[in-house]
């Protein structure tokens, strides 16, 4: 898979090292300053022994004059590997230096979903070229790869797996994988079939390997199977290889048929950016992220967001508009108010934040959706009267007029009742309206708190105090 | 490793049927209605051909009385595994109701790594207990595990592998593995090992079974080995296991030596497990989560974070205080200015976001800090140019005075700017200050972008308008 290269000092052979960091910004640093005074030599020399998922970071990690300097010194030498661990953003900007004939060739060694994720953004003239440019056995695996949706099992699977009868023992299986040339790169089942293709067990390695030639496939395989529709969301096949601590998984088509396998190593990938999307959503930012993306499309897509922010944030001032001259009376009024608002913000985000989560991993559902509502409305509850006693001293003591407290203090109680209902209402109805609550949750959980919380110190106020 | 009860209905043998979600909230309703019946059979009846995570989820799922029967009801056929997959706050409350002995019968059965996750939160005297009824065999691992750090790589590891001498050929490494009892439940790869024990290479079990008996395992091996120390942090043992596509490695002790090993398996749950703590911190929860604490326990770990925040929105109301006459003499600025505020707290967490997930994967550096920051400030300052336009014109239509769209816009650049540039300053300087970015990078933005918001218009409308 990668370079032979040791990473370890031959005096030392053996001393642990943690290699985890191998991109430190030292060696970014001796890259770009070796680039810079064009000295590609030095620069290779320094990347020759990297891992092919190394380069990709460093690759990253560069200005971008840099990288198409280093690129370009690297030529044919350049991993394909890397093209495919790269950022899809840095990715974009890479390929459209390299000549469809060179992407081709690195498509061609890669596996089939590596192959399809390397090419799958690019415009669709430009993507033609790239396929007619490849042997055809390879085209025609890619171009099927890519008639599967985004984000599906069709296009993670690999086609190449390994797949014998029952009633092969474990003799002739090792024979034949010894025999047979065109294999997967890496396998650690064998999937048994039945006469028409449609798997019926699986054989994990280690135990076929621990069994006597003579064993009989049958009686040694697993027949509680979890095989992945091919249609299925990676989202559902990730929750799937961790629910069941799966290394592979067989992918199968609607007649049942074994298509392809997925491997744990792709299903690591998929978590880490399903994870990553939940975050940057909850962050308001787009589901893959800007850090790679320059100042211009960055301001493109950042903005979208703030335009809502904007709507919600003229809302909530509309709602102060309407106790204008309240405030006018008792300017302490417009001192205070942030804090209601802001508490119930962080509060409804707290409740809003394990209903996101738990709604991602399937621990909160329709049979504990009510149980879970009232727990959260307790904890608001709670929440609101001691921060109201608190808040309602701070503000008495304050303006030295306890009423003013007493005002604050009811206004907390109420804003942080509404926040924990809220934050659980609010992503358990996107979730049932077919909606990613992350990514809009927040935005509607803020003008709840906002508008509450202003209406209700503003709207008390008027009642009590004046 | 689980139930050998075949998923599939007999007829229809190989339907797929994308068995992700085998607990339903029908299922759990079915189940919590025979418990209430007192129908135990029945409900074991329902549970009896489940997954142990699918029942570990089930229990997750119930009521706490309901949650109570089943384990009764389940007695000695409850599988070790679904203590094992328990949510950690769940698995504390049933350990309670379970005799020591019955945990230590269940934790002998588990790998080294399982049972030490198992017993890690029994509080001191509960603990002892367990490991006094353990055999001594697997006693003798499980506080060899329990010696390590939490969250590190020998907690993480198993201390079964299978290691040969690099002068062994295929056919006696298959043979010792057909002799030999004591070898860990699943492995992806054969270690092999210097004579004092040291990995200098791995054979993926696929290339020892493709190749002929009498070839040399040390010409099949790779000699570009991932090792982890044993003392490496579990954050950094999934960095790399992502990284390299790793499948297994082995865990060195600080001289070098074969300890034990890590799979894929495990390092899944870590991924999950790093990404709902950053998930959960930036939502000011406890890096755990609180979905199956009750309402009080709840209300003590997450009013610590509303403290904080109360404290942060006192400092903003200060800011205010200090503009207590002009805002008296011009209402509409009270009206306006959580505007400002909104606007900054929104755009800064989004470069926050991006920053602290940055962080994270090691996308974000020393080597490129500079440069991104930069980016930042150009992206805010863009953004702001942009809402300082828009909100100026609503704001001097609304109030029919250009002069206060004037004052909003000046504002709304400066907070802006201020929002991209803190956005990225403060998680980089908690991380280098050894801190978690995602645990308090949200509460100091907010406090800038909220002073700084105030400050800037407020000031701004009493130097223009007054």
């Amino acid at each position: 898979m990668t370079d032979p290269a040791a990473p370890l000092a031959p005096e030392q052979p053996n001393i642990p090292e943690g290699d985890a960091f191998a991109v430190t910004p030292d060696l970014v640093r001796r890259v770009a300053d070796a680039l810079d005074r064009e000295q590609a030599d030095e620069a290779l020399a320094l990347v020759s022994s990297l891992h092919a998922a190394d380069v990709a970071d460093l690759l990253e990690a560069l200005r971008a004059g840099d990288r198409e300097d280093l690129i370009q010194a690297l030529g044919p030498g350049l991993d394909p590997e890397v093209l495919a661990d790269l950022d899809e953003h840095v990715r974009d900007r890479v390929l459209e230096k390299i000549e469809p004939e060179e992407i081709a060739a690195a498509a061609a060694e890669l596996d089939t979903d590596d192959a399809a994720h390397l090419i799958e953004d690019l415009d669709e003239v430009e993507q033609r070229k790239v396929l007619e440019a490849m042997p055809a056995a390879d085209r025609e695996m890619v171009e099927a790869a890519l008639a599967y949706p985004d984000e599906s099992a069709g296009r993670l699977m690999q086609r190449d797996y390994v797949a014998v009868p029952s009633f092969w023992n474990v003799g002739q299986v090792i024979d034949w994988l010894r025999e047979t040339e065109a294999l997967p790169d890496e396998f650690y089942e064998i999937f048994v079939v039945d006469p028409r293709h449609r798997p019926i067990g699986t054989v994990p390695l280690y135990r076929a390997m621990r069994n006597q030639r003579k064993t009989e496939i049958s009686t040694i395989m697993n027949t509680d199977i979890h095989m992945v529709p091919v249609v299925m969301d990676q989202e559902d096949v990730a929750y799937q290889f961790d629910q069941y601590n799966l290394a592979s998984a067989p992918v199968v088509g609607p007649d049942g048929r074994l298509l392809g396998q997925i491997t744990v190593d792709d299903v690591v990938d998929v978590i880490q950016e399903e994870a990553e999307e939940d975050i940057h959503r909850l962050g308001g930012v787009s589901a893959d992220g800007d850090l790679h993306l320059n100042p211009i499309q960055t301001v493109r897509r950042r903005s979208i967001w703030l335009v809502v922010n904007l709507l919600t944030a003229v809302i909530a001032s509309l709602t102060i508009a309407i106790f204008a001259e309240t405030i006018e009376q008792i300017v302490a009024l417009a001192i205070l108010m942030p804090i209601v608002a802001s508490m119930g913000g962080n509060a409804g985000t707290q409740t809003l934040t394990v209903a996101v989560r738990a709604l991602a991993t399937k621990e909160l559902t329709a049979a504990n959706g009510a149980r879970i509502l009232w727990k959260e409305c307790v904890v608001g509850g709670v929440n609101g009267i001691i921060f109201a006693i608190v808040t309602g001293a701070v503000a008495a003591v304050w303006f030295g007029a306890p009423i003013i407290g007493l005002v604050i203090g009811l206004a907390m109680i109420i804003n942080m009742l509404v926040a924990g209902a809220a934050g659980m209402l609010i992503p358990l109805g996107l979730s049932r309206a077919g909606v990613d609550p992350a990514i809009s949750a927040g935005i509607f959980l803020t003008t709840v708190t906002d508008v509450v919380g202003f209406f209700a110190f503003l709207g008390l106020a008027k009642l009590i105090l004046l």
